[in-house]
């Protein structure tokens, strides 16, 4: 018997992978799957600034989850209308412009991101999929963007998930990868975000591939979104851009390890909230006891989105008043037992952990929710008071 | 024909007060009205921290407004059990101590307050309103403070409203407080409040005077409410310890003119709003065109309450952007046109005003809401991580 390699990923206490999960190089791919970034001119300084994934296989099943935002990016639109959710074989990206709120002229452009894309890759336009990210209002230098397409066509790699990763992020002070094998399957994905999050039905990008073969995408994401990007907050705000997409080739000829897309998922969302702008610490609260589930999430998001509450943990004071503050916001109107100090565990506020725990017991039934969330910090005021985003 | 005094108090390009109106030394109370505040040793430095108010008149007519967070503090839950709202005499209130979620030690401590009060005054304890603001979480030192209602009731004055305005302030940076008259009637008017704000039927505290006669206090009240102190947001927190209390003893024999409680009290809420915690702007935002009331409403909640957009401000950033995204947000799942820089007018953000008018058309209905807000700077989380609040 082997132990496990140490791990380099799944570094959170509260993600559990799946037994004798393996972690690789988070370059490399699931098998099937080819990705680039390259350089366009979006982003100042030369970054990365479009990337492409891309599928060998014809038979891929794939899901897509879109942001609910009602004022939705042209690419969001374009998904929603002009895609094949099931059957995604390519997705093409830029950082740096978030072609939103950009009107009739932002929905051609993001239609002819999609046809670059399709074109230099030989697809139907309907299996390439949108996706972008970065300041709101301003057209897209579409040209430039075409021609990063091309490029970026031209350098697809089996070991590509980084210079993809690093094509994808905006404000975020590390790309956010893995690659990881577990019974014979392997999935890598890469993921973006720092700002703008508290993703509903998404968040804001996550490309997850795996050669595992898997009945059903689009149940499968939706149930591992749900327990990992949308129990995230860094700001409370719902981006206009938020999109994940998963695809599955099924060529291991084998299943999903139970749990395996659920940690990974956790895992990047959790990057995610300790990357949040100007973040120095993570914490997860717990609500439980609640009159329902509905009603334990609305508590533990009025915790997590208390700017007394964030600040707390900034300043590590175990401020339980604050908390029972948020949590009698959030039930504003109905009549509940006093919520003291017995029944709020926030001592971790005040510790050291860069993961603290906060508890809530409300005694009203025995409905429960977590939610992973960000401190606030001067930082957070200067980088969106100081810089359009 | 006499110009009107220069005005102090109703400084707010968006109040607009009655004709005629005139400002008075606000330390002196309407008719009928004394006042007193004292120090007990709730606060550091020997600040003043125990107010009284009371009305000499046996027939005062009144009404009360409270929170409506589920984890209402003890005076406030004292307030509605133990009260008569429509015939409150006298107030009673501390700074320093919120006396919430302090369980029931905290309750017995709010109504041995009353009952102190209620003595020293001669008085029924159910026409004494009980209201405290501070720090959550804190078992009250009651000794002191009955120490000090005793004291204040032997200092009870009619120009007593400044000691009085004084005596209820937390991390305001300066009391709030106002006398206007007009019409032959006589307004006072004391508030405070900087944080943990975004009322629900009620702000932080407010205590108004008047020697009108008002037939329905708790009608007028309510409505002025809604359309001052509960439009205004500092960082999306409803507090445990709202309260506002009018009393009207009728003397003067003539009704309120039109206008003039809602101007007093748009005014005041303008000023807790400036004087949120570490603000240095105030914006109003204005959303049109929406399907109903109340989708405007929550819309422009949204935006009010974006940290992106409350930083723009603070970094005089016209980011439209973050506007529609807060817009798209609140309106979730909503399918609508496009959010675009013709539908926002965000150009003041930019300006020297220190109010920043802010204009969203949705382009869904007729629906029409205001929301006043500040901006969100470092010295609001300077505030809130390095001090218990």
């Amino acid at each position: 018997m082997v132990s496990p390699p140490a791990t380099m990923f799944f570094r959170s206490r509260w993600v559990e992978p799946p037994e004798g999960v393996g972690e690789r190089d988070p370059a490399e791919l699931a098998r099937g799957f080819r990705a680039a970034g390259v350089a366009c001119g979006l982003k100042g300084g030369g970054g990365t600034d479009v990337g492409l994934v891309a599928c060998e296989e014809d038979g891929v099943r794939s899901a897509l989850l879109l942001t609910r935002n009602a004022a939705a990016a042209a690419p969001v639109r374009v998904c929603r209308d002009e895609c094949e959710p099931g059957a995604i074989r390519a997705a093409v990206v830029n950082s740096g412009n978030a072609n939103a709120a950009t009107g009739e002229r932002g929905y051609r452009d993001a239609l002819a991101m999609q046809a670059a894309a399709a074109g230099a890759l030989e697809l139907e336009p309907t299996s390439v999929a949108v996706a972008e990210t970065g300041t709101i209002g301003v057209p897209l230098p579409i040209g430039q963007v075409e021609a990063g397409i091309v490029a970026a066509a031209t350098r697809l790699d089996p070991w590509g998930g980084r210079r993809f990763a690093e094509a994808i992020v905006t404000t975020d002070r590390a790309p956010k990868l893995c690659t990881v094998s577990a019974g014979g399957v392997t999935v890598s994905a890469q993921a973006k975000g720092a700002g703008m999050i508290e993703p509903g039905f998404a968040t804001l990008l996550c490309f997850i591939q795996t050669d595992a073969a898997i009945p059903d995408p689009e149940e499968l994401l939706r149930a591992a979104a749900s327990s990992s990007f949308e129990r995230i907050t860094v700001d409370g705000q719902l981006s206009t851009n938020d999109t994940v997409l998963l695809q599955a080739t099924g060529r291991s000829g084998r299943p999903l390890p139970e749990g395996l897309i659920e940690a990974v998922l956790l895992q990047l969302a959790l990057e995610v909230v300790a990357d949040g702008e100007g973040a120095t610490r993570t914490a997860r609260v717990e609500v439980s006891e609640a009159a329902s589930g509905d009603e334990a999430e609305r508590v533990a998001r009025a915790i997590a989105n208390s700017p007394l509450v964030k600040t707390a943990l900034h300043g590590r004071d175990p401020n339980w008043g604050r908390i029972a503050q948020a949590a009698g916001m959030a039930l504003a109107g109905e009549r509940m037992g006093e919520l003291g100090a017995d029944s709020i565990e926030a001592d971790e506020l005040a510790t050291d952990a860069d993961e603290a725990e906060i508890a809530v017991r409300l005694g009203r039934g025995d409905g429960v929710a977590r939610i992973y969330f960000c401190d606030l910090t001067r930082r957070y005021v200067e980088i969106n008071s100081e810089y359009t985003t």
